[in-house]
């Protein structure tokens, strides 16, 4: 590991009983050896505050590092030494939370070029004994991971059990996934993105812009100078924090209603209860940050681009990453929006990672990932929980393993989803498509040796999946099984679904080109008992298992066991195996059905091969 | 009308051929009586600049009112005296352009709050002799229109063929139509909304605080001091021009293009392109534009609220209106998105208003209705066309009728359509829900006397009903039905359009939910062709009409005449008249079909009545 004088010392240390509330430690690190930063200059000696919670266990493989976005700092889980506040990511991190501090050894540090304690502008250049001001290097998302990686050295911490983080911490949590992949088992990256957008470039230039056109900046030497450019930190806070929230959330909690009058003024005070709450953003703000670390810190997010950083292809920066990986998205983020996780998803399939992807529903905006938000934390402890069993994180105590037990049955699995199992290699890679609650997953990756990924709608089966250790993308087969590349796996599954998506066609090429094989099953339309009822009683058959009536049907494309053979000629497609489910479970295998088939099968499971190969 | 002194004075005057290039022509009205305003303050005596192009008609019915924006002005057809660049609506208004300068007299008004020439900020306050600054009155949209009216008066304008704008003009047009109803004929207001949300607030909130945290703008009195808030007013003006465009564009635009270098910098020079165009932005709009004008037109807009001023119902401020509307949005609008126009659609649509609204598919934000938007000019120059022919607008040249005949030749109706026509009563109300191109429509209207309207998802049909001078809304029966009121047609029209919703009982439901009557068409999947398609090939019959295989149909909800009798049973709906449609064009017409007609039958009209009154 790094052999440089490293130091980690106490700041403060308040606990009560370390075992039913482990310990808070306060602590900063002090590095004597320079660090070489991205721009080429070189930042040392330098300090990096940081807080713990929780105790580190006897084999260093319970840490969970924490990073915070733009504005935060180590207090993420203890209250804030100016504001008195609770630390800003409290509701997520604690005894028995999501992330649980008695589980876990949890480690947030403040940035540097921030201004909690950590080498920043704000600090003082041990070369002049004056305040950085603007000599402080511009540094970039990955120097300030650097820095934490020289912390975990002088904690001899080897490798991190979870990295997770929101906004810029999401970034971090990405760069570290990436630039040190062997020092982190699981990443959980929140409404973030893997570069940073041209709007999100523009609106941090606008409060730059706005802190610079302050008089009292003075050129960034305002701490020399006896000054504060309060009012410029103001307005840059104010135009920053609108694009925090959502319009949706603006106008639930503060809608057009005035402030503390029955009228408006006809003039230019905080009439609407919006303005009144943006000035008080804007005025208590500039009492907790410092002007400087606002452009150091919006310029390293603007500087990050991990694509740039890999040669221009983002599934560069993840091939054969070990790293397993949770994103979340909200809905009604538009500074990080879905489309921003989704790009990283692709890249990690197309890199074949282990990818989990859940974007929740809510319309609190980019600052959802800081709020009581019930659902991201039902997910992470799903997800922390899945990856803690497989990285053989044993449960502190014996009640959570009898809860976890509990929650976690073994389940079994459907006859149906048997005989699709039964059609895949062991050993071999098979995405699900529709995966609901995860069962035949479960199934594959446990009792097959299968190397298996999940797609599936509902927010609730992907849940149950991640928490039984799964890897599942909330998605829609309709749209993005574009998302996958060619040839990803050896299979790809479709169970009981072709007839609800909107284009089957496109679908079953999808199907083929990302996968060798496929496997399709469905309920046969061409059915003696829906025949009859066509042909006699002259109405659309009622769909037998769910006893849906023709409007209601979730088959929009009903076919038949011929109409399926029609398509698959149509495609060009071989077909290897057929199973057709008949009456009281009787069971006919062939490459090829007949015609009996088509009118006695309920129930029809294909395996399918691409005729000639898609280059 | 008005008796107040008024005079409107040419400033300057410039034309070649007034024929060929009608005049345009820039002027002052400066009004001697004093304008109440709705603070309780008097304007007065004020001045508003405007420009005009074209030729007044002897009657006076040709008259466009273009409203502009909130940095706009009257320089909305020729070139800015500033900037030299050409007017903001220049590509829309002109000679043979969609506001046709050869047929209409277009007036475009600078704001009373403006710094072009009308009263504001800058000006001098006559009581004074110095700059108003502070002093000048807060004014709101309905003030700033109180001033418009006051220059119709002037001009012996009674009634305004049309009013049209964007954003802030937009606001301008639904205020002249809801406060003049009788002094409308029709209104365009594009890309705005009824009133201004939390969240656009709050980013005017951002642009006037950045102002007034300039020490330059002296608490609003820097003309008289000598100094200028160009730093504090360049913020604004980046913060609010990030709002105008939209992520997609400004990614399409300049990605993360560098700006003049091939690597960042590590500082805070404007690396990026984006960066450097939106310090142009900033530093070019202070050049054109007054400080304080932007705090008062800021404010007014903040004001504004349709519904507020109307009891607090939106849909009051349009009860009975006479008025023929188009409302027009951008997909990628952010700061007035879709969402606002259709509240406006659905208080019109309650209010039995005539109203069209077309949503443009594009990237390029709010901003979308100042650039070179081939759909909304196509829009805009149909709509324009209808109103003309009913307002009874000569077409200028008879080469123009002639071209316009030939491209509106009056069209024939499907004899399925004929059906469902028949059943319409003469001179009822009527919706026609998947309208098409508006051929029944344009039948029930002109044949029939129907009070008709139309909702259709298709963009080229509603463009081609608009120029057929029908009243359609773009939207889309799976989940736009919900917006229309109880009760509000006579009749609700479904042509073969049943099969292809996601849920055809909730369609249903609403169909007779906003209509006394619905009229419902499909094609009979009881057929005996089908039913032995199914029977004997063991295969989902082939759409006849147009061929498609069963994973390509649109039907994905096929039914049968006894399915629809089932469905109807099960919402308790009365069945006035059945017709079907048998081989060779025999019409069989009953009130409950036989099963023979669910046999032979390829298509069924049915006429339905809600069983119960809904309350």
């Amino acid at each position: 590991m790094n052999s440089a004088p490293l130091v980690a010392s106490p700041v403060s240390k308040s606990d009560s009983d370390p075992v039913k509330s482990p310990a808070v430690q306060a602590m900063i690190l002090a590095s004597g050896r320079p660090m070489p930063l991205d721009s080429g200059a070189v930042l040392g000696p330098f300090t990096l505050a940081y807080e713990t919670y929780g105790l580190l266990n006897d084999s260093k493989t319970n840490a969970i590092l924490v990073c915070h976005a733009l504005t935060g700092d180590q207090y993420a889980a203890s209250a804030h030494p100016l504001t008195g506040r609770p630390g800003w990511w409290s509701t997520l991190i604690g005894p028995g939370k999501p992330v649980d501090t008695d589980r876990y050894f949890v480690i947030c540090t403040n940035v540097i070029g921030g201004c909690m304690g950590s080498s920043g502008p704000r600090e003082l250049n041990p070369a002049t004994g004056q305040p950085w001001g603007l000599n402080f290097p511009v540094i970039t998302i990955a120097d300030m991971v650097r820095a934490q990686v020289l912390l975990l050295d002088a904690l001899g911490i080897d490798k991190l059990f979870a990295v997770l983080g929101g906004s810029m911490g999401g970034m971090q949590a990405l760069e570290w996934a990436t630039s040190y992949p062997e020092r982190v088992f699981a990443a959980i990256p929140i409404a973030t993105a893997a570069r940073h957008s041209s709007q999100n470039i523009a609106f941090h230039e606008v409060g730059r812009q706005a802190i610079m056109a302050d008089p009292d900046w003075a050129a960034g030497s305002y701490h020399t100078a006896g000054r504060n450019p309060s009012r410029g930190l103001a307005v840059a806070r104010m135009a920053a924090h609108v694009t925090y929230l959502s319009e949706t959330a603006l106008h639930r909690k503060f809608g057009r209603n005035l402030q503390d009058r029955i009228a408006v003024t006809y003039g230019f005070d905080a009439d609407f209860q919006v303005e009144s709450y943006l000035r008080h953003q804007g005025s208590t703000f500039v009492d907790r940050f410092d002007a400087n670390s606002y452009l150091y810190i919006t310029r390293a997010m603007d500087y990050f681009d991990l694509a740039a950083e890999h040669g221009g292809q983002l599934a560069n920066a993840f091939a054969s990453s070990p790293v397993r990986f949770l994103l979340v998205s909200f809905t009604s983020d538009w500074l990080f929006p879905t489309p921003e996780s989704r790009a990283i998803v692709k890249a990690l399939t197309a890199g074949s990672a282990s990818v989990s992807f859940v974007e929740i529903e809510t319309d609190k905006g980019h600052d959802a990932f800081l709020l009581d938000e019930p659902e991201l934390f039902r997910i992470v402890k799903g997800f922390l929980d899945g990856c803690a069993e497989q990285y053989g994180l044993a449960a502190r105590s014996t009640a959570q393993q009898a809860d976890r037990k509990a929650a976690r049955p073994r389940r079994g699995i459907r006859a149906d989803l048997k005989l699709i199992a039964d059609m895949v290699r062991p050993g071999s890679r098979a995405l699900d498509v529709g995966s609901g609650d995860g069962s035949l997953l479960e199934h594959l990756v446990h009792d097959k040796d299968v190397d298996g990924r999940g797609l599936e709608l509902d927010p609730d089966g992907v849940h149950l999946s991640l928490a039984h250790g799964l890897a599942v993308i909330q998605g829609d087969a309709n749209t993005d099984l574009a998302e996958y590349a060619d040839g990803a796996f050896d299979y790809v599954i479709l169970s009981k679904t072709l007839q609800a998506m909107r284009d089957p066609r496109a679908v079953l090429e999808h199907l083929l080109r990302i996968g060798h094989h496929a496997v399709v099953s469905f309920e046969n339309y061409g059915h003696w008992r829906t025949r009859l009822s066509l042909m006699l009683r002259g109405r659309s058959p009622i769909d037998r298992e769910r006893a849906y009536r023709w409007w209601e049907s979730y088959n929009i494309h009903p076919c038949t066991i011929a109409d399926f053979l029609d398509l698959t000629k149509a495609l060009d497609i071989e077909i290897e195996e057929t199973v057709v489910l008949g009456p009281v479970g009787r069971v006919v295998k062939s490459v090829r059905p007949k015609s009996l088939a088509n009118l006695f099968g309920e129930q029809a499971v294909f395996l399918l091969k691409r005729r000639r190969q898609t280059t």
